[in-house]
């Protein structure tokens, strides 16, 4: 399949009207949808909530009867099946739309290309793969989900330029600058939830919601904490909603936190410790797309080890603070560089006066 | 002083020119001069080693009659006095110059000025301050040592993205990839010496040559070796200059060294260990500009310690290798953090797979 420049321009638009749903649509993919007809954009949309149109019907209204043999340029392969709405595919038809060009096909394995399959039978050239790796990187959360039933961990720290994030007595405010906290929250503002283990609780007692930056939408919070060693006065708990991970099933402490309105889901492994591999799969069956981990070296270090960790964004501070000082990740001693985890560096930049990189392990 | 489009542009040529001697000039600075007539280029050269034609010699050289009239760009101002070879001004004077553009003034306090000075005199109209930064940048070595006494130290280090520098067994080859090891060649190339501690020649036995990049002049070696431990085997004191630092004056050992051909000079501080800003001292009279560091985390810190980094040049692997290895830095454990070592980031890049970042320390 090749695509015209028309093509990629419409598609390039479409993606762009997907990303306004960042940080909203959750736990919906992010789409935009465009409707071109003789060269002319005569229809866009974007889906803003669940429960609310999807992209294409958005367009749809937008275009009226101008939507008849236009192109449709979709992020997404248009839906086949009813869910809160009726199915895009449906709507496409109905409304006389002569080709139409997604950037890719539903993620989940059960219904991938059946959206298209509607469309090609109803006579409409359908095709997809325009602009993918785009609207790959758009929906990687919804995506790790549908394919694999776990969220897609981002790992956030902050270090100085030696590798520490915080001095030995616990002092780590602020090491990076108040750009770097801004984006930071900008990256919170996105996921589904902010993780974060009882180690950060007691040291910092965070809120872990986004104030920086606008929002229009809380992420939950989730709280690892095997022994359930939360005070009921920890900022997490007050105010939006908050997912305890324990590995003691302590009836009373689940009972006081429950009057709070905060849950508690009971996954110990067989160290007595958090499954954090299970816990992931929890928060995918809960509909969590991208989760936004901020913890301390030791919950960092676990996730890490136990795989769970899919992106790491690292802000580091034009600062050294020397060896004693707490490090990033706790790991085991290793005795090869080749057992080291390696990263594909995605992307390098300067956020005011810190360096922020982003990097994702590489499957072994 | 403002200075035309043309101005700037021979500049920028006589900056490349100059450029030319990175490697080569040592102790001199880098220079290289343009001379252009009714805008036309009539004569350049630049200063390719100690005892050689200064750059105005070279391009006047060049451009014989034509120079008359012309304008010479360069990079530093004209010498006034007799060293190995006669002073440049007068050359200039003699010539027919008509302007002179000198990017900065001699960096040496004693005869700054003297060279324009001289031109004034002759009745040439000289000026300077065109693209200075640039050429301050190019002579960094030669400015603080002509300003401070001591050459410019520049230390290379090599570590994770989690700022470890080998395993807790020791092994460090290779965290960075071949592209980046090439690149350290590079800024070794263009020292006049290449500096390490004797943790280093223990561990590693380094030979702290240019191997990796064609290199016309190798760069002497400097050991930190405060009490003369180093096994007269070590690589690095065959072929080539070393001067090792002791703080210990073994007799036996000193003459057995000097029968190899290495000096070693005694700078004992007062806790026992070699007094490192007296040894910059002593690099800086022996005529060194530019200092190369490669050495450990303990005399990495030291070196930040005592103040006597300038810069840092830092390849950065992406790979985690978790807190049980060796840091970048051994420094005493701070409380607070503005205590810390605060860094001014000059250049962040990729260098094939890793990441390399320069900085340099900030004033306190």
């Amino acid at each position: 399949m090749t695509f015209s420049a028309t093509d990629h321009r419409a598609m390039a638009r479409a993606l762009q009207l997907a990303a306004r749903g960042l940080e909203t649509t959750t736990p919906n993919p992010r789409v935009g949808c465009v409707l071109m007809r003789d060269g002319e954009l005569v229809g866009e949309g974007w889906h803003r909530r669940a429960g609310e149109a999807h992209a294409e019907i958005e367009a749809l209204r937008v275009a009226g009867d101008a939507a008849r043999g236009a192109t449709a340029y979709v992020t997404l392969e248009p839906c086949a099946h009813h869910g809160r709405t009726p199915p895009c595919a449906e709507a496409l038809i109905r409304a006389g739309i002569a080709r139409v060009v997604a950037a890719m096909e539903d993620p989940n394995p059960l219904v991938a290309g059946r959206g298209l399959a509607m469309l090609r039978e109803a006579g409409i050239a359908a095709s997809s793969g325009l602009m993918a790796g785009e609207a790959r990187e758009l929906n990687i959360g919804f995506i790790a989900r549908m394919t694999r039933g776990r969220p897609w961990l981002r790992l956030k720290a902050a270090s100085t330029l030696d590798g520490k994030t915080a001095l030995n007595n616990g002092v780590s405010q602020w090491i990076t600058g108040e750009a770097a906290r801004r984006d930071g929250h900008r990256w919170r503002a996105r996921a589904c939830a902010v993780l974060t283990g009882i180690g950060t609780v007691r040291g910092d007692d965070p809120q872990l919601n986004v104030r920086a930056v606008p929002c229009e939408r809380q992420p939950q919070r989730v709280l690892v904490d095997a022994r359930l060693d939360v005070p009921l006065s920890a900022r997490l708990l007050q105010g939006g909603k908050c997912l305890v991970a324990a590995a003691v099933a302590d009836e009373g402490k689940i009972a006081a936190l429950a009057e709070r309105g905060v849950e508690v889901v009971v996954l110990p492994d067989t160290a007595g410790k958090v499954d954090l591999p299970a816990l992931m799969l929890e928060l995918g069956r809960r509909g969590f797309n991208e989760v936004h981990a901020e913890a301390g070296f030791k919950l960092n270090g676990s996730l890490l080890r136990e795989g769970c960790v899919d992106e790491i964004l690292l802000y580091m501070a034009p600062m050294l603070v020397g060896d004693t000082a707490q490090g990033l990740f706790n790991l085991p001693e290793l005795a090869a560089l080749d057992k080291a985890v390696r990263l594909d560096l995605r992307d390098v930049r300067r956020i005011g006066g810190d360096l922020r990189v982003i990097a994702r392990p590489l499957a072994i």
